[in-house]
């Protein structure tokens, strides 16, 4: 058949798997040309595909629930149901999301992005089965790399207590995004080299059923393997080998760069546009040095090395002072308070929108215990990772109202790597370095100063109206500062530093000023300016909090979302 | 010997089993006299008492790191680490917290209190050991009630990694604070029939040797299991079945009434002062007459049942309507997302304290997902738990900045059954609901509204000053406001209802008012007041934000820290 003829599951049920055999050729040909010409996530998508085909062959869904886990492996799942075109028509690439999204399918339960969720949001799916008293399947697929949260390892131990239907996918590839880190690991190898045979079976340590599937990308294997679950009356893992980037040789010999990647060369692998330096590079060059100056340091991820600049050629100079716990920020920041209890100097590096799969951490192992410890976020902002399910708008007001951690929000390299030098060399607080999100920017100033006293710099001396504008967001504040000059104004420019804490004297210094603006490159709710706005709450000067909203906006531009705030060099200069 | 003489660990050592047990025979008639008449963590604390001589016995702490999950089994610990006089003077009970705590002691590594923290910590304190070429013994102590936790799990597949000194000490006394609740207990009970010989062993699969000691209170057995482990250059468990409340037959036969238990009389059991009917009575009766209303209404619970109302008669009245997931937040918050989608009411209840442990899941998995969970928070108040680790103040900074989710503070217990009974009947959008602190309030008012649209309460009607109480500071802006009108002030009172959303027209409305005073039973940043006073910024009114600290006090009393902060009728009414 023509796979554009594929508009729902039922178009693909009773075929054989010569017919099968051809529509996956057909399908991996089609996601081939669009992941080369539109990027996406490379090799989980061309790992899971025969899987993908065999589940929708042999589960009924919608009826049969299945929820997959990260949900960036779904292209083929979407292919299957309803939107092929999206595939087929670059002019429609776009028209999907790259996760699973319920706006655009009935086959599509929830919006996800994060990992290690899927058994955990299944569990609840059976749960409301039972007590309908329904008899549908649940199936919950989770690759490996999910496998080492401890939302997933929750889920699990739970979800077999309710000793019903119960079928857990696992999509062993055998990698995270970058290698795999755990001891988990060598079960799950062991249970490779023993086509499943091995004791000591992680799964069924924990009252799952167990079938192994030694080609996961073999149709008929995973089909029989998909029929002889299908209906248990018990909870059951299905353990697939299956080959992460397979049917595309450059993904499957370069499996860390092709988990994700933009547009590239198919056959080469090249990469459409070279990519320019950047921020991360800029903390791993440093965090090398440090790790040279001082062999205490350990720079700690949870299982995106590449994310934080720590690709393998970073990794191997860092040798054990990096640490890739795996996906499990929990662990990474927990094992950072150990860390610093002991005099060294760890350096937690994560996207700000997994650290926040660490707030109790944050606040009970490091800031409780005042332990000295250096978390790093990334792409915390407007110019961040435009997903809904992976704004990095949110660790300001989440992390910043913690007690006892200095947050800082750099506004320039220079600014940045003094504040990482600082954070290191001190052993008094935690602290949060937020690395900027914009395009790279340099300053000249006194940046190497003590920032355990809080001071805010000015940018640009003035006087009546001010801009406090943190982090990225100061170039917007100069650009409204010149248009503000233009119409006669003297405005001051302060870059403030600290989103945690207050310079009260420089704060007392705005009382009788006409106008302060805050700018801050997050969600402004429970963020610096409302805390500025109550400080100066009895003072004669008029306040205006400007930043990113309070919403999940899901596949923005950066300027329209910021135009849609207030976020932009005319619409601040208005203000005064 | 007699105890009062125990100063270090070093004055237990080298003495014979037999000393030993007159030892652990004296420290247990002291413990016991101490928990009848103090309270406290009573079958933790007798369960682990042969273990924890034992521990001390054969490893040679502070220089062996032992760090204890929870750490609220360590009173013999204290007792044996220079602190006996807390134990034998009943005027000194109080000189130490119920916790490890590190100002205490050198022998306390962290302050700890929530679970399933000590392995991933402990990991830490190997990896540091390991990069230094230091050689102590570290071990790490958890409960089996803990390692449901997915913290608990990271650590464990991480720490193993390290191929190292570490030891796991697992205190199996077959209960978490109620009963234990996981897929993983069936395979303890397994180890424990089989004298740890089972297949599919847990600790195996994740890469660990394994040593069961089947008498987990006998002196002998425990010091020849700690000797053969002492040193060990490979990670570890050693699988203790001990029994909870050990000595103590009331503690023994009531395990869950005595994990925690205040003043009791050590022969009956009874408590020394009666429990008052409490909010957690009204809110577990309020739910179980939602279920028998709507039986696809779920109360789910992550590990405490008891401190959100439901004790064994509660639960088995509500039967599969109501799911402890054992300790685990993430799970407890995942899972009402999928019970959600299918139509189902679920309803978690959690202590702020640990909801803070699914920031990611309320966030991701509910918030973005719009499904309609309901979340019930407890002692998220000045008067709810006091040890620093334990504090509720945090929710409302925390949850009520992200997006979605309806945040509500009720003032009374009429209000709040309303709310519940809103929350669960609307099907748009994720509730949380805090239950007030303070002693029981009631009042008349028109509570059953639609809350959906965001409106305050005017509780007082006036003039120039108007004050903002949340939940349980309504009374308290009573009193103030009594006091300014016997000033001849006629002070406007409101009762704002919502932590996450503003009434603007009821805030426009005072913008021309002379003083806007909020007051929240929360740590103040990134709360109500704070987004009031930035929605008013460039109001003429001046506006005062009061509410608890940014800090982590402990053990502190309530009225001290109200005082502190400005928080007394008297303070407040002097504002204006």
């Amino acid at each position: 058949m023509n796979i554009a003829d594929i508009h729902s599951p039922a178009d693909i049920k009773g075929r054989s798997v010569n017919e099968l055999t051809s529509i996956c050729a057909d399908l991996r040909k089609v996601l081939i040309q669009k992941l080369a010409a539109h990027g996406g996530h490379v090799g989980p998508n061309l790992g899971f595909l025969e899987a993908t085909v065999a589940l929708h062959y042999v589960f009924d869904a919608p009826t049969d629930r299945i929820v997959f886990d990260v949900s960036h492996q779904t292209y083929v799942h979407k292919m299957l149901t309803g939107r092929i075109r999206a595939f087929l028509d670059a002019a429609c690439y776009d028209d999907v999301t790259g996760f699973t999204s319920p706006e655009e399918s009935p086959y599509d339960l929830f919006a996800i992005g994060h990992t290690s969720t899927s058994v955990s949001l299944a569990s609840g799916l059976a749960k409301a089965r039972d007590l309908k008293g329904e008899t549908h399947n649940v199936v919950a697929v989770i690759g490996d790399g999910s496998l080492s949260g401890g939302e997933a390892f929750e889920g699990l131990d739970y979800a077999a207590t309710l000793k019903s239907n119960f079928i857990v996918v696992v999509n062993d590839n055998q990698m995270s995004i970058a290698p795999n880190e755990g001891s988990l690991y060598d079960n799950l190898a062991l249970l490779r080299q023993t086509s499943g045979q091995a004791t000591d079976n992680y799964f069924k340590s924990l009252g799952y059923d167990y079938l192994y599937v030694a080609d996961g990308n073999n149709l008929e294997s995973l089909i029989a393997a998909f029929r002889k679950v299908k209906d248990s009356t018990k909870p059951v893992v299905v353990h697939l080998n299956t080959e992460k980037g397979m049917g595309l040789p450059v993904a499957q010999e370069h499996k860390e760069a092709f988990h994700f990647h933009g547009p590239f060369d198919p056959v080469t692998g090249q990469a459409s546009a070279p990519a320019a330096k950047g921020y991360t590079d800029i903390f791993a060059e440093k965090m090398l040095e440090a790790i040279k100056a001082n062999p205490s340091t350990v720079v700690i991820t949870a299982g995106v090395p590449g994310a934080v600049g720590f690709g393998p050629a970073q990794r191997a100079q860092a040798g054990k002072n990096f640490v890739d716990v795996g996906i499990a920020e929990e662990q990474a920041v927990a094992m950072a308070s150990g860390l610093a209890k002991e005099g060294c100097t760890p350096v937690v590096a994560e996207p700000s929108t997994f650290i926040q799969r660490a707030y109790d951490q944050l606040s009970q192992d490091v800031s409780i215990n005042r332990q000295s410890a250096l978390f790093v976020t990334f792409y915390g902002s407007v110019w961040g990772m435009n997903d809904c399910t992976h704004l990095g708008f949110f660790d300001v007001p989440m992390i910043s109202n913690i007690p006892g951690i200095l947050f800082l929000a750099p506004t320039c390299v220079e600014e940045y790597l003094a504040m990482l030098e600082w954070a290191m060399a001190q052993k008094n607080t935690p602290v949060l370095v937020r690395t900027p999100g914009g395009r790279i920017v340099n300053r000249v100033g006194d940046f190497n100063v003590d920032y355990s006293t809080v001071g805010y710099e000015t940018v640009r001396a003035g006087k009546d109206v001010a801009i406090i504008a943190a982090g990225d967001f100061l170039p917007l504040a100069q650009q409204a500062a010149s248009l503000m000059e233009a119409k006669g104004l003297d405005p001051m420019v302060i870059n403030p530093r600290y989103m945690s804490h207050l310079d009260t004297a420089t704060l007392d210094s705005l009382r009788d000023f006409r106008l302060v603006i805050t700018l801050e490159d997050n969600s402004v709710d429970g963020g610096l300016g409302q805390k500025i706005a109550a400080y100066l709450g009895s003072a004669p000067v008029n306040v205006k909090v400007l930043g990113l909203p309070k919403a999940f906006p899901d596949r923005y531009r950066a300027a329209d979302l910021l135009a849609s705030c207030g976020l932009t060099p005319e619409a601040i200069a208005s203000l005064a």
